[in-house]
């Protein structure tokens, strides 16, 4: 979103341009989430909105290489919302921080017209990784990417997906991240897509890319896969590490000199 | 709102239930400011929706005795809004983070129906200062309250308010309450209203009141005035205080044991 390039670079710190801003050793991130943009209204249960909600935030603290501990809570309400609803919503945000050891510390609840989770995360990390690969590393992403905006299509069309669909039930990697951290050179999770996410991820770096990727690939956002880049030397280990925490791996790419461009487009609804 | 004391209900955390939450020496808190709830379009300027949601966030972590040093901004970005717009809304961010020596380190900026700012504010504080008056102290306000709701209900009849309109312009008490702090004994911010805040404040104790006060000294939200108490031995250093600071000070209660009852409710529009 250009709007969004153009907001970042108002505010100059040295802690913006990351999945989290590292102060010390505390990683903070944030990530709203709502409805009519991330989601509309009986595409997701109300559990899985507030699980969503809080997995696609301690996304942000796996791919730095933190252990997300805190969280501030943000709920937009709408005032139709009955308190057994606002149970549901919760039952998912407990789920999903019980699940990664995040406890609630505060927050702000509002009525509003419509449904959303706004939350921050506080994590601690000893070696944070950023992102900017250099050159020579090779650039791999987990998983299978496509699955997320595959689901979002079907549910425009009006069609139903599968409880297991990447768009409702997000999969994070975070034993493998966190047990292949020592040879992660740079990282970030894919959240508006690999088209859109690589030009953030390499700066002003070019790609040799070593296989081919389809539209679906490039294209999908909200995967919540993970990009990241790693030494040559290390390239065996980094797929032993894959194999043992039986995660899907692919290496499409290497780190040149020159600039990176894309003409795709990123992808909203 | 009913639905937020449920909310916090459902998230036990020794963490939660004053202004802000104290790990270690660091205190976060976190407010949304979003349109239809707190504000009608055509209300308040650009400027002013960002100028006061960076200000309302940034009094709580003031009545803590915390100093604000980081934010993290959640903004939802209408569609209709040109660049200009964004950068009317950021120059408000801006003055309000400038004036309080805040740095915004990160956030999330999505396309919305609604405009709103969810911000969450990292503050350092050494002696935090927290809710819950103990019996025998004296219970005050700063300021003058009711101007807030007086505005709102100017601009529910389609009336125009001034610029120094509390509901458009607030000031916040930082300099009397850093410096009056070593004789403050508990406080918050009046965010929803004497009535409704000071059972919050007061928890399970009574308070006899010295002073009568009026409905709309009762019923003002949005007023950020800051609610606190302090030793009757330490009352004319407080009134002192005040006077030097050129804050006008309201002594009008003094907690006493029993149960606080209002039988007025929160004022929401």
């Amino acid at each position: 979103m250009d709007k969004e390039k153009y907001i970042i670079s108002q505010f100059k710190s040295k802690f913006i341009g990351d999945d989290g801003a590292v102060i010390g050793d505390l990683v903070y991130s944030k990530d709203i989430f709502i409805e009519d943009t991330h989601f509309k209204k009986g595409w997701l249960s109300l559990f899985e909105i507030g699980r969503k909600a809080i997995i696609i935030n301690i996304s942000d603290a796996i791919v730095m290489n933190a252990v997300p501990k805190y969280a501030l809570l943000g709920l937009l309400i709408p005032k139709s919302m009955s308190l057994n609803d606002i149970k549901e919503l919760k039952n998912g945000i407990k789920f999903a921080c019980e699940k990664y050891g995040v406890e609630i510390i505060g927050g702000d609840t509002v009525s509003s017209k419509l449904l959303g989770v706004s939350v921050s995360i506080i994590s601690y990390s000893k070696n944070p990784i950023f992102r900017n690969p250099k050159k020579g590393e090779l650039l791999a992403f987990t998983g299978s990417l496509g699955g997320s905006l595959k689901g979002l299509r079907a549910l425009q069309r009006g069609a139903k997906i599968s409880k297991n669909s990447r768009f409702r039930d997000v999969k994070l990697r975070d034993k493998f991240f966190y047990k292949t951290a020592k040879f992660i050179k740079s990282a970030m999770d894919i959240s508006d897509g690999l088209a859109s996410d690589l030009p953030k991820f390499v700066g002003n770096k070019d790609i040799k890319f070593l296989k081919n990727l389809d539209k679906f690939e490039f294209l999908s956002g909200e995967e919540y896969e993970i990009l990241f880049s790693f030494d040559k030397k290390d390239k065996f280990r980094v797929i032993n590490e894959a194999n043992k925490a039986r995660v899907k791996l692919t290496i499409f790419g290497e780190v040149v000199n020159g600039r990176y461009k894309t003409k795709s487009r990123s992808w909203h609804f």
